[in-house]
């Protein structure tokens, strides 16, 4: 039976409390170009201003970690305001309305954080922490490490709300200039395969509850494309009238279209040849991966390629065999960069690809058994499943088996996609 | 490698005159009891009037059999009013608007029912259609029986709706008395299994596009239940609280529940002992199967009883070698009936099971490539399958592979549930 | 003090059992042309369908007639279905789903309205109404006129908003030829003039409980137009971008014609040239009165022209010494007919002016003090007088005191303006 | 003819300059305790950011005082996110979305102030400006006194919007305790008085265009309340049910008191003992002005009360022999305070009071005719009026005929009611 190797073990563990700065000190470092005011821009109901992933972010540590093991909360009446989903942590604050919390203020929310973290340290420094607490520990990590993104995908639509189109950062590079990559084929057999990872904690190698418990898959004959769609690929479609042209379109997508009057990517202006990047308005760059497309624009642009979205587990056995390297936050530049060479690329890092699959449980999925099993599995209704993060996403977050999900008509994520077509 | 025998040939095939006579009748039939003002009401927008699928399913032999062979309609500009979908046939009347269509009247449609009939007749009996025409009108009289099923579940919200909630029928028997059937679990391994039909009309035996290509399926090792759950059952969820604690819900589910006000199933008194039938306010016969339920309900119930739903391929594995006989609306009960026996039972007919699984094209599929490549593939996006057929379904129109789907918070249709678990 | 005359004393008084035939007789006559089907249809919210208007009419009698004096309603359940706003008479369909009421069918209905006219008119000449019944049966008279006018109204927004656009009746004849009337302008000085009416039924000549009571009222010094504006004026208003200046708008009128898309009144073709009818689409009378616009369209068509509406006491002083005779519904045209003569033209019939006067209160204005205490007090808020009735109004209805009122963006009544202007 | 004495002259005029620096600072003082992001937060569509506020008064010195003399604007882009409303001065940010605005900040709309100051004075004292820029600038400082006391409305519903309730100020006092002042009756004959101020700038003396012309008007006879409804009063009318009896209430009232769920004026606590105040939360004081109502609750309290609100015409010839003195925000209480004393008392100052009269042009009204003449006439349609000023306008800004309105359910304004009767 040919299958995918066993994902590499993850590389030797940093310590968890150096991470642990690091991670903080990253979401900090994050909204240090924002002023309290920017901080607290909150442009659509699906977004959330940058103080509330500040002060979110922390109070997962409070809550999950903290309390616990029987330090009370510093502010209890903040429970209210910074939980964002849990109906086992009790009532929260209406998610559209987290724009109207100026207070606590961004200097009080920083320095919660800090006392906070001080109180973390200190756990962790004196062993205080019991298995289950550095476990919850490990994944209030990965967890903020999913909002830095949010942060950057928030603040992008916050600024670009605003009239006078500001930048978040004004000092950001431009992609490197490139040549137009050749899109080749990568063909496979039919297969089985193993995808998913083992059920962390109790296997080592951190992985959210939705990417367990590894299990076989059938992958039908495909091919794989080597690199993600552009942006030119995606003007041709715009060009030949892609948005005008219903036998394209899933019906809710259309739907959408006609609603909302979408004519092109979120952020490209009209001329197709400049679009919003956090370093304010900028040229397009001809080659570099297409992004901010909702899944509706990719699939409709996949059908008008003559191909379709790859499932996720024709991605994940693509990419299992890779190591997880590419183009992320850290490296400062915020929007995709082009190809560079052939081969297949880009798996990680850049554009979050779509999937043909919708959001569902894995076969024998249990969520985690705690409060935190409502991190993922209440979610598995309505969403598409995105894989190999972006320019948005933290270095040595993502995985091959890391699932992100976002509904179909989302597009203010960095999300673009790489197509795949049956077997002749 | 274990298999599911191939799908037997359709029963010895029916001559295509008389199937087309049978069917349409058939509609006749169950409008019979209405007036005309019940035949125009559309209680909301998911549902149509009675009146309307008359016409459109006339509409339907008129646009895709007899004007590709050169017969010209007898009322063009009947084509805005009752095309449903198509964007290739043209625009059309909003559908939350079709309760407004006073004229044509019921008399009319009625007329041109049989004229059209006789049309479509004439070129069958002249072998004056060609073998694509006769493949049309073959999937118009598929169309025209789902369209009876909706006929009834619209006409029953319709009538519901009515503050004096009149019955469809005051002549409909009550199901028959019954003691309990216990459940049993029907333990499957591990398998491959080959699912899904041929493609008609290449292949012999009538399945949609969307049950296409017959392909290979990993199943995992699952018991699956030997019959529905009940409304007793059922009514041990709603008395344990379960319209009332978040954590047994999918988050869409649970904001549906509470924007809704949703307490128990559609059509239930608050007493729990009586529901809305197509014959009027009926006591809730305690072991006849659930339905009326919403995929967000069924998904609840099944975590509360410890379990999930089936995914579309162990439905179809456990139901493939097995007579597609059960208890349909020809049976003129409109409601379903209790299990009888031991063993797996009603995978057929009595309530449309929600599977767990969203609806998706198959791998290799390919819509069929004219304008009724519109009727299923567009809508492969937020909705479910439910497999099986209900009460409300004509007898001979479901098989293994047919695939219904409704979006998760659909329940006017005859939709109830059947339990899966994972292997130990 | 200058002053207007009382009003003339009611025209010699018909008997109430005869008017009671008539008017009872004039509702059957105007759904004569409609199907059951057609009787139905509720196009918007603020329209009821015509089966609605015939049963709510007759409910009435029942309900404030009948019952008083001890007959039990023919079927209690229908209170539910046919009570419009009276809080004090019970719980009741919501308005935007009258349209939903299949049963009773059209032929109950007309089959109710036979009983309980028996009903009534065996009281009558029994002799066994007491003095107050008598005057809820004057009252209901007028109600019913006021629902024919509604009926016409309604069916015609309910025809045209089918796609076919099929007419009332197919048989109306079109308005006579005319040529323009030129405008002429009526100088009045400041004055104190008495207007509405003796508080009925204390005082003889019914009037309803708004009109009341007879008051002094200080008209400023003004000049009133002759006639309303045409067809042609309105038309140079639209051509002159009327319908594009925001200067010429009520801020609230503004932000409807943009949020509507409105470019034209209501029923006119983007031609400006026809407009559809009772009896379908026709050409439109230049020098008839324009009709169908909302408040909105009536003020800023005065503002174009230079002029204002009139206030309602205004009007009143104008129209107390003319008799009340002009172009109903009576006369068979059901659309305005141009003016034909100099001087002081049309302030009776052929369409509703709207005034520049909210609906409010006249100083000491008291509720009759039952029931029908909710007929008009309480919908004093929001709204704008009209005056004079119109070409769908039964002629006699009608009055100099009489006030009609509707909110500022209804145009779906017979609706036009008369321009007033400051004095110099 | 009895009539109303002329309005007192002006006080000495003040001369522009320092009125100019004190209105200034004036704004300044009332946003000092606000963080930046206090600023910034938009709880509701109707109310504005203060920051906005502070914006929105500055753009209107340079728009229609400085650049009619020639001198370019600060920051040209502006223009577009502090235009509030007037469609001659082009496209403007939707109101909606004001709380997005996070650029400019705060100390960049201070700085804005300062710069725009400088060059107003600095025009002010070298005489560059000519009348007509002179009144605009007075018409600036009367408008910029408006947005003084939404400032302070706006900020108590946005801190009340917050879950924990902050205060505006921790530091305000508490009214001071007071006996139940009894209610007297002032009856008033009929007569015709004059009201409304002469024309400004063409009379010396300012008023809005709205309240022009002076004119006459009939009053009716009736008697006016000696002082304001009382906390204690209207708590009778929460106590008796007055949220409950539909009889009491204009129909659009009562369908608002059902959609939104009122049972209590805003800010109240269900105790009915305790209210939000800029203050923060404190106990209410039984016998001070009950405020935060809107003009249905006004109306319904009236009904209930057996007595009606008062005509503009009425309140005004009351108030106009009067000194425009009471308790406003100048006071530094920022809440209603108690009468005490006997006699006509508070008609100025404390809360504003709902008249029974719509918003609507005098005899005779015209705009202004420049760019200003959208200040108020394109509002007059669906709106109250209410008179007086309250606890939260600044001294010296009202006066007699002084119009200030809101729509109906209005009710974050310090908005009460005095009652009126109809003469016996």
């Amino acid at each position: 039976m040919p299958s995918v190797a066993a994902p590499a073990p993850p590389p030797a563990a940093v310590a968890l409390e150096p991470r642990y700065r690091q991670v903080r000190a990253a979401s900090r470092a994050l909204a240090a170009p924002l002023s309290a005011e920017d901080a607290m821009v909150q442009s659509m109901d699906d977004a959330s201003p940058a103080k509330w992933h500040l002060a979110h972010t922390t109070w997962f540590f409070e809550r999950f970690v903290l309390e616990p093991v029987g330090q009370a909360p510093l502010r209890p009446e903040w429970n209210y305001l910074f939980n964002s989903y849990y109906d086992s942590a009790g009532p929260r604050h209406p998610r559209p309305r987290r724009g109207l919390l100026s207070r606590p203020s961004l200097e009080e929310v920083l320095e919660y954080r800090e006392r906070v973290d001080a109180r973390v340290l200190q756990a962790l420094q004196a062993g205080d922490l019991p298995a289950v607490a550095r476990d919850r520990l490990e994944l209030g990590l990965h967890h903020e490490q999913q909002h830095q993104e949010l942060l950057l995908t928030d603040i992008k639509h916050a600024l670009w709300s605003h009239p006078l189109r500001p930048a978040y950062r004004d000092d950001l590079p431009a992609p490197p200039a490139a040549a137009p990559m050749p899109l080749a084929w990568i063909a496979v057999d039919e297969r089985i395969v193993r995808i998913g990872a083992p059920r962390w904690p109790q296997a080592p190698g951190f992985a959210y509850d939705n990417e367990s418990p590894r299990h076989r898959a059938l992958v039908p004959a495909h091919a794989l494309a080597s690199r993600p769609v552009s942006n030119a690929e995606y003007r041709g479609f715009v060009e030949d009238g892609g948005y005008r042209a219903p036998a394209l379109w899933l019906s809710d997508g259309w739907a959408k279209v006609r609603a909302e009057g979408w004519q092109r990517p979120l952020y490209w202006e009209p001329d197709l040849e400049r679009a919003y990047t956090l370093g304010g308005l900028r040229a397009l760059p001809a080659h570099a991966p297409v992004c901010h497309l909702s899944y509706y624009e990719a699939d409709a642009f996949a059908r008008w390629a003559g191909a379709r979205l790859p499932g996720e587990a024709e991605w994940e056995q693509a990419a299992a065999p890779l190591a997880a390297e590419g183009h992320f936050a850290d490296d400062g530049l915020l929007q995709p960069r082009p190809a560079t060479a052939a081969g297949l690329q880009q798996l990680y890092g850049d554009v979050w690809e779509w999937t043909g699959s919708a959001y569902l449980p894995y076969p024998g999925f249990r969520p985690w058994q705690d409060a935190t099993g409502e991190y993922n599995g209440k979610f598995m209704c309505g969403q598409w499943v995105l894989r190999g993060g972006s320019c948005a996403t933290p270095r040595g977050h993502v995985r091959a088996s890391y699932r992100n999900f976002f509904p179909p008509h989302a597009r203010w994520q960095f999300s673009g996609l790489r197509l795949a077509r049956d077997a002749a």
